[in-house]
């Protein structure tokens, strides 16, 4: 069900503590925000000198008013925080906004602070966002608690930036695009990110979830209600870079996550995953458009070559696929073009378009009618023509009857569009043309940019969302392991159905004869308890029978000293390729595994790749193939393809004995030898927490 | 020197034959842009029909004008073309700019057309741009000759898309770009786009050379014409996706060439390489800044902690390292800001500019006067302040103190850079405030888009130039070989210094017995005029002994029945990698390097690195480092390090001998074993065009 935020987004009444008539005072921005809508609900300014503030009779204090206050936003200096936190519970506060700082960001003594306040709120049964924030905003309550103006519309816009959020509002407006919600996240001590995206889910006048955020809180739960959201939710986040990350842990104390972990889960909820500001507008704006396809094969569509092949090279970089169409394709187009027209894609008018404006809209036309086309990006000049009228410069001379052919073209192609939907996109060297206006009014996104208009495409076209998954649940928790060792992870991981060779704990000669008579050589010797075994020289392989398998021991053992030993059969190694699978506990995201080619592939090219545990088979696998080097699993030089789908059902186990046991830090399968006929793990390791 | 290409940019006097009434027809566009000027020189309009075109009497024919004329621009029908070309070089046209079309892109007979023409325009001695082009302009003569505007300015602007050119010209106007010349390049029949760079290039008025080109023409001498131009080059081309490629040949008949080949060569000449007109514009701007540097160690400097982890990114994104700042910064930053300022990198004002504006200043000045800094992006609110006042909206509440500071903010900051100049680039929400502006006026390249900011940085810190050793000569051509052979490879490397194993060429067994004598096993045997050796069964490695060599020819011989085999002594492959280097001509680019890690992953992974042979070893060795499994070079799980300065030395040798042979279409040794103590080349093939 998730919290009730009624209090928070429709209060029945407001007061801001710490309303000022100083304007280098937060207190006066959003005193003078909240007064915006004056009859919606009874706004209380509240400034401890009392007097007049912003023309109105400020109280000095909460108790003052005199009424119970169902939202109370503080904004006074940290020493006054907890007794105006106090006074708001006292009179009745459901919801509290926190803009003042120096809590959890501060240190462990403002940390230490802020956990004591929460405590305190949630006893009462409120709500408080923040500390350390910038306020909230509703549009559709008429709720105004931050300095800055929101321009309505459909997106709940949820940031740990103040900044950010202002930019992005800027940015939308070109585009038409509107918020239907503003919180600044701040320190997130009671309300998170995860309560924001489960009660904007529910509501109904937000269309699309817009994040920024830098500290996650419980990742996955992120995930998961971003996942069961229903609606579009893109995420702008910053740390793939080492110098972002110190950022961004100075900046609110953030814990900041693997870019690859973040990568993942957006991949299994569905999340649109943005670089910048400029990219997250861009993708709303596509979005906006109600417009999707699964598919990727998309037209390029253009009037003049050079904006052909750079588009198509902008929309082979976005993720996008521009065949060549077949013939059925190529026929319909030329029935509608010009001998000189291009028709395999990119389509290009070769000057058509100055003589007859009305082909974008028969190329269109016929492009959306195509069973080969599954998204359409128009580029170049359109709009030109009427640019000249709509006096935007450009455009060829004598402009009349041309712009009038752009016009209707502009009607037409919104009539083909509406008698087949697919996603299209226009750039147009003239977006402010009155036939581009035309096409975005009537929710045709257009970018003046090539490469905007190819990453709207793509999300137009279920990048980010066909290949979604869903955050798996993690699986009840198992009884907690303790100090398994090598033996005890083997029979861990071989009593959920990972395929181990045979194998014997020793700790003398003795033992060791008696388990090589168990099975036939080539045997494997390895030391146990022996940090990095491997590197320490307590690994013996290939050991051809019972003679040498004795003679490595002894050497081992008077070299080493380590108190057991592992016996075990040789696996076969021909034809196969060594893998290896991981799984870590990560603070935000809980279990996360990774899977990439072992051995020295692993080491030097980091060729490896992320997903949330468990892992199921069938997204294991599309891990495997995506890999860099994925050619080794099909059989390169004549071998035989391997038995990926036997790995994947390997990992699906190894990922979920790991999920079930979160006292488990890491546990790692390396390698897990993958050959034609199954796959067989030849070590393992755990590492509690 | 270079062509003579003045009666082109400064005629004495200008015709257009096909001069129109009609603005459907070009040569009307044509012929009032050429009126724009009628005092420069003079103008004559030229329509068969004569009568009055644009409100002037027109000649019917360039001879009834009855004086020399000095420039024939030419847009009549195909039909009549050839004849207006001849009649123009009867009049003394020096220069000829040819718009028509269907030539060379039109097919065999119009390429064999084309041909005709530009021999009989090149025994007058003149010159002929186009065909199938849209004209030229000098903004810097006064000559008008296309039907675009272009704002005059520093850019000579060479394009092969009429609308990519128009594009890029209403791109930089709000960057206060201008242009010194265009010319729409078309098919390249007798001025070349190397004849344009080399002009441009020794044109005063030109700071910057921005080529959009699908067809490089002779592309290894556009790359050596761009290296010593003395001037940035900044080319956008399309073609890295198969979609591009397609679109091109249709677009001009244009050959295109491989990405990585283009990517090789801008690398040696200092190109800058950008995929969209966008980001052409962008670094067009940046180059405008004038400042360079050679380091990439960039501050990232922000009033947001979120603008300040975006940026970042996206400066790492763009190629810019941001490193953490040392002690003695951190203290320089720490003594002019706030205790709650991040100074580590990304430095944040954290609430201080809203304080004292005059922090940007002071952050700036620092920032600039620190030895670990080459280079400062600024990011976030700057510019709100005044914006309040500017009418742009947003700002915080009273701005007139904080305005009056921003902008004087704005003047220190300036002020800071003259005396330091180093790159500096700003990301602004408001960019076109005033205080912004006043940075922009004074050279400082302001954005909004943050990734915009970015790339404009990596531009201006040597990314594209810092790396470039210049287009290799080729070396003069050596006498011809016909069909060398296997050992007559072996041999014309070996002659250049490349090491081989002892081998002989043998044709029966005695011949096999005998060169078995010579050498000591374990051997290797090859059949030789097999092709695909090695996948036929042509190649017995490891063969301990003359027994063992006896009987692997035996079968090998009665298996394959080759016509001779080579028998070889088997190199030691102990901590060894195998590389492949391989040589290509290139129709375009002459000859082309493939270096890589050879085997498997050069087949999987396609881990390989290109350059324009010659290669010389310093930049072999940087391509070698550069492969993404560079880390096996350096002796992976204790293996020691291999010996890259041999196979660097090598890879110059392979490359000469390629560059020397352009009668060798392709030229490979694979695999090139790399041992720790030295390069040896295993096998290697010649295949003659």
């Amino acid at each position: 069900m998730g919290r009730d935020l009624t209090a928070l987004f429709d209060p029945r009444s407001v007061a801001v503590v710490g309303a000022s008539d100083d304007p280098a005072k937060y207190g006066h921005a959003v005193a003078a925000q909240a007064l915006r809508a004056p009859d919606r609900r009874p706004v209380h300014l509240v400034n401890r000198r009392g007097g007049a503030v912003l023309g109105r009779t400020a109280a000095p204090s909460l108790s003052a008013i005199g009424e119970p206050v169902d939202l109370v936003v503080i904004s006074v200096p940290g020493a006054g925080f907890e007794a105006a936190v106090d006074e708001a519970l006292a009179c009745g506060a459901r919801a509290i906004v926190a803009i003042t700082a120096g809590f959890a960001e501060a240190g462990p003594a403002g940390l230490a602070r802020q956990r004591a306040i929460t405590a305190r709120v949630r006893a009462a049964g409120a709500v408080l966002v923040g500390p350390n924030c910038l306020g909230i905003a509703d549009n559709t309550t008429e709720l105004y608690l931050a300095s800055d103006r929101f321009a309505p519309g459909g997106v709940a816009l949820l940031s740990q930036s103040g900044n950010l959020a202002l930019e992005l509002q800027l940015r939308g407006e070109p585009h038409g695009l509107g918020y239907s919600r503003f919180v600044s996240l701040g320190n997130q001590a009671d309300v998170t990110l995860v309560d924001l995206v489960e009660d904007c889910a529910r509501h109904d006048a937000t269309s699309a979830i817009a994040v920024y955020a830098e500290d996650f809180g419980d990742g996955r739960a992120f995930a998961a209600a971003a996942a069961a959201a229903g609606k579009p939710v893109v995420l702008l986040t910053a740390g793939r870079g080492t110098a972002s990350a110190r950022s961004a842990r100075s900046h609110t104390g953030a814990l900041t996550t693997s870019a690859d972990v973040v990568a993942a889960a957006c991949r299994e909820a569905g999340v649109e995953l943005v670089r910048t500001p400029r990219e997250m507008t861009v993708v709303l704006a596509a979005l906006g458009a109600g417009v999707r396809s699964s598919g990727r094969r998309t037209a390029v569509f253009t009037d003049g070559g050079g904006h052909g092949a750079v588009a198509a090279d902008a929309a082979e970089d976005a993720g996008l696929a521009v065949p060549e169409f077949g013939a059925p394709t190529q026929d319909r187009l030329r029935s509608v073009l010009w001998e000189q027209s291009s028709v395999a894609n990119p389509v290009d008018l070769a000057g058509m378009g100055e003589q007859r404006p009305r082909s974008y809209a028969d190329t269109v036309g016929e492009l959306l009618a195509s069973d080969e086309v599954d998204a359409v990006l128009m580029t170049g000049y359109f709009g030109g023509y009427a640019a000249a009228e709509g006096g935007l410069g450009g455009g060829p001379a004598g402009g009349s009857v041309l712009a009038d052919g752009e016009a209707a073209a502009a009607k037409e192609i919104v009539a083909h569009l509406t008698a087949r939907p697919k996603p299209l996109v226009v750039q147009s060297m003239y977006p402010q043309s009155p036939s581009c206006r035309a096409l975005a009014e009537s929710g045709v996104p257009v970018f003046a940019a090539t490469e905007d208009a190819a990453r709207a495409l793509a999300a137009m076209t279920g990048r980010g969302t066909a290949d979604a998954l869903g955050v798996p649940p993690l699986p009840p928790a198992a009884a907690a392991l303790e100090d398994p060792g090598y033996h005890g992870v083997r029979a861990l991981l071989g009593g959920a159905g990972v395929p181990f060779p045979a194998a014997h704990e020793i700790t003398d000669e003795s033992g060791l004869l008696a388990a090589a008579a168990g099975f036939d050589g080539p045997y494997v010797l390895k030391a146990l308890h022996v940090l990095h075994k491997s590197d320490a020289g307590g690994v013996a392989l290939r050991l051809a029978d019972r003679a040498a398998l004795l003679a490595a021991y002894r050497e081992m053992h008077a070299r080493l000293g380590a108190p057991a030993y592992s016996v075990e059969a040789m696996a076969d190694l021909t034809d196969g390729v060594e893998l290896i699978v991981g799984v870590n506990q990560d603070p935000r995201f809980g279990p996360i595994a990774l899977v990439g080619l072992g051995g020295v592939l692993t080491e030097t090219l980091r060729d490896v790749a992320f997903a949330p545990a468990p892992v199921p088979a069938r997204r294991a696998e599309a891990l495997l193939r995506g890999l860099r080097s994925a050619a080794l699993l099909d059989g390169v030089r004549g071998r035989p393809a391997l038995d990926v789908a036997a790995a994947a059902a390997v990992i699906e186990r190894i990922t979920t004995v790991a999920a079930a046991h979160p006292e488990i830090a890491e546990l790692e399968v390396n390698p897990l030898l993958l050959r034609p006929d199954g796959a067989l793990a030849l070590d393992a390791r755990a590492v509690l927490r």
